[in-house]
């Protein structure tokens, strides 16, 4: 590929015109067309323009063309990249944005990745464990503060924000911060490693952008971002500032809007993986299929795919308990972290025995022993499979 | 409507289970389900629920339903709004929003809107007329002023960059403005009323705001933005900025992701109106059905009424040339920004003569004079008419 270039595969719907859409795209998202008047500026002008570069029928009768559009047209950003690629085009032609290869260096790069993740906790050789808070709204940092102290001597490794949780009067959020940082405190010192809590950023661009520079100068360790509801240019501010040198966790709320459609839009794989990872997501939570959530599998592993192939974590999320500990390392190996909602909060134990049951049986799956209910000692792991299952029925 | 509740409508495709859909919005988008040991706190979490208004069939067979969400629920933004009311709800449901009613008070609003406008122009009596800069890419600072001159002196009312012309190191955005402010200038001394440029915004959450900042500071008296692109929460940031008290046009770019799909995302109504007015625009940009886009009127009419509804400028966009002002002030009456890109730039005698066009057919609308071209004199609106042609073929 051209590193002075931008490849976008379009899907048209059957019967669409194709060659007239991707002249359509080429012409009119670049240059456009010019008069006589600029003449004298040919070459520069003709130096803006895209290319169609490729048109092929789908199996299915859906038409589909590759675009290369010049690296030359937008600033690195991904604002400029999806107004040049889909802006006005989107509002008229009926498409999906299907694929889209950037140059390795263009846009954000996470300052940490899984890799950083890994090393800011001090763990190599698990997956990692992720809880949130629930309920999502009503309690007071207090509460928030008794819930982390909970899971935290229990072992867990990352701990968020519901998404839903803004700063809100009632409950702001540098408040709740503060009341669990000294639960963080006391659990690196007792286990000798780090728990993250990735706190919720909300506000408009420049209020989100300061309350994450206050709470890292107070100590957060990790922020959540609602980067489909606030805008990638908010994530990417984010990964440039000096100030806020911890992971961003990049919630996928929202992506349904842009991406869950058959013929609008641009595919989840973009969404939530290639533009996460070149707008500076270090891990970028996910529907995973193991849910109630009608999320198709092929989706998702394309997701974690394009996260991998930056090194940004792969966070499946939903339906993420004890008992399908065995499926998801299947699906994923090890290199995952696996994020459960109830999955440890509504564990019947409480949720210090739900993060212990990830534990059990993520030494069961090494061991290779049988997560049947019948040959489980009773303890954390029996009681989740007990009420959710293994995932085998 | 209870003051303290956003209202949504939700629509459901055909053989959906609304009822079903209903309370997982209602309850999951919100507090959810806790157990006994928050039973203390069950008052607090249940004000934090969202309620099921209505559900009702419509007449193509689709279900609709209405939900109340608490306003203890959000921060005032849209970003936590967008959240709340379709976030992960997106990933799985196969719903549309189709309406959103706020509170009258919510969010930013524009600190110009259509009269602010007016009022910074001193024009108040008829239409005004915006041009866009074109080609799109590939001209120097010079180049623009120098298309700048022509259409200031023939009495242009605001201009905008085109919203694919980034912030670019061939281009940089300050130095088309540098190149631009004296032709502004000179214009006001010789008609004595400004020209609006609308100067595109660009980069990072960060960058754009102190870009917007530099730009003000340096003169500059509008901005343009591509809402959808860079999100609504640097909208509102802009919007906020005692720094930046210049009317703000907003871009439609990227709006068809998430409203062109029939059954998913957000309807246009909603994005590129209710919430734009919400965030703080002062005009808003959006497809009209004069132009070769297969852009709904129904839609176009719903968007241009949210707009009014809050005093923020339509600014009708596509196919718009001086040949259908009449069928253009039918729909829209007088206060309208009629928003011409070809339709200035490439008038046959040169974007001087395209400006004068419209200045023409206002007046002979106003005298109720015909715009066929038999009847028409010599001059910028017949040869405009002569291109494009009138409306009636």
């Amino acid at each position: 590929m051209n590193p002075q270039r931008i490849e976008v595969d379009y899907r048209f719907p059957v019967g669409s015109d194709a060659e007239k859409q991707a002249q359509i795209l080429a012409v009119g998202q670049t240059a456009g067309s010019w008069d006589a008047r600029f003449r004298y500026r040919d070459d520069v002008l003709r130096a803006h323009l895209g290319e169609v570069l490729q048109i092929q029928e789908n199996e299915d009768g859906s038409q589909q063309a590759t675009i290369a559009f010049p690296l030359a047209n937008v600033d690195g950003g991904i604002g400029s990249l999806l107004t040049m690629i889909f802006g006005k085009y989107s509002l008229g032609g009926t498409a999906k944005v299907v694929g889209l290869r950037l140059p390795e260096d263009y846009g954000v790069r996470g300052r940490y990745g899984m890799a950083g993740i890994r090393a800011r906790l001090g763990v190599s050789d698990r997956p990692l464990f992720m809880a949130i808070f629930k309920p999502a709204l009503g309690l007071s940092a207090e509460d928030h503060a008794g819930i982390l102290a909970e899971v935290a001597l229990a072992g867990l490794d990352i701990i968020k924000d519901d998404e839903i949780l803004p700063n809100l009067a009632g409950a702001p959020t540098r408040e709740r911060w503060r009341a669990c940082a000294p639960i963080l405190e006391a659990r690196r010192d007792r286990l000798g490693r780090d728990l993250l809590y990735a706190v919720n950023l909300s506000g408009n661009a420049q209020e989100l952008q300061t309350l994450a520079r206050q709470l890292v100068a107070e100590g957060a360790n990790a922020l959540l971002l609602n980067v489909l509801a606030y805008g990638y240019p908010v994530l990417e501010a984010l990964a440039s500032d000096p100030e806020i040198a911890v992971p961003i966790f990049a919630h996928p709320a929202l992506a349904g809007a842009f991406s869950a459609a058959p013929e609008h839009g641009l595919s989840y794989a973009l969404t939530l993986g290639t533009l996460m990872t070149h707008a500076g997501a270090d891990a970028v939570l996910y529907p995973a299929h193991y849910g109630s959530l009608s999320f198709p599998a092929a989706e998702e592993s394309a997701i974690r795919d394009a996260l991998r192939a930056r090194g940004v974590a792969a966070v499946p999320s939903a339906g993420v308990q004890p008992g399908i500990l065995p499926q998801i390392l299947a699906d994923y190996g090890s290199e995952v972290i696996l994020n459960a909602g109830t999955g440890i909060m509504d564990h019947p134990q409480g949720p210090a025995a739900g993060v212990l049951a990830f534990f059990e049986a993520w030494e069961r799956y090494r061991a290779q022993e049988s997560f049947s209910l019948e040959e489980l000692p009773e303890g954390p792991l029996h009681a989740a499979i007990d009420k959710w299952g293994n995932g085998h029925g």
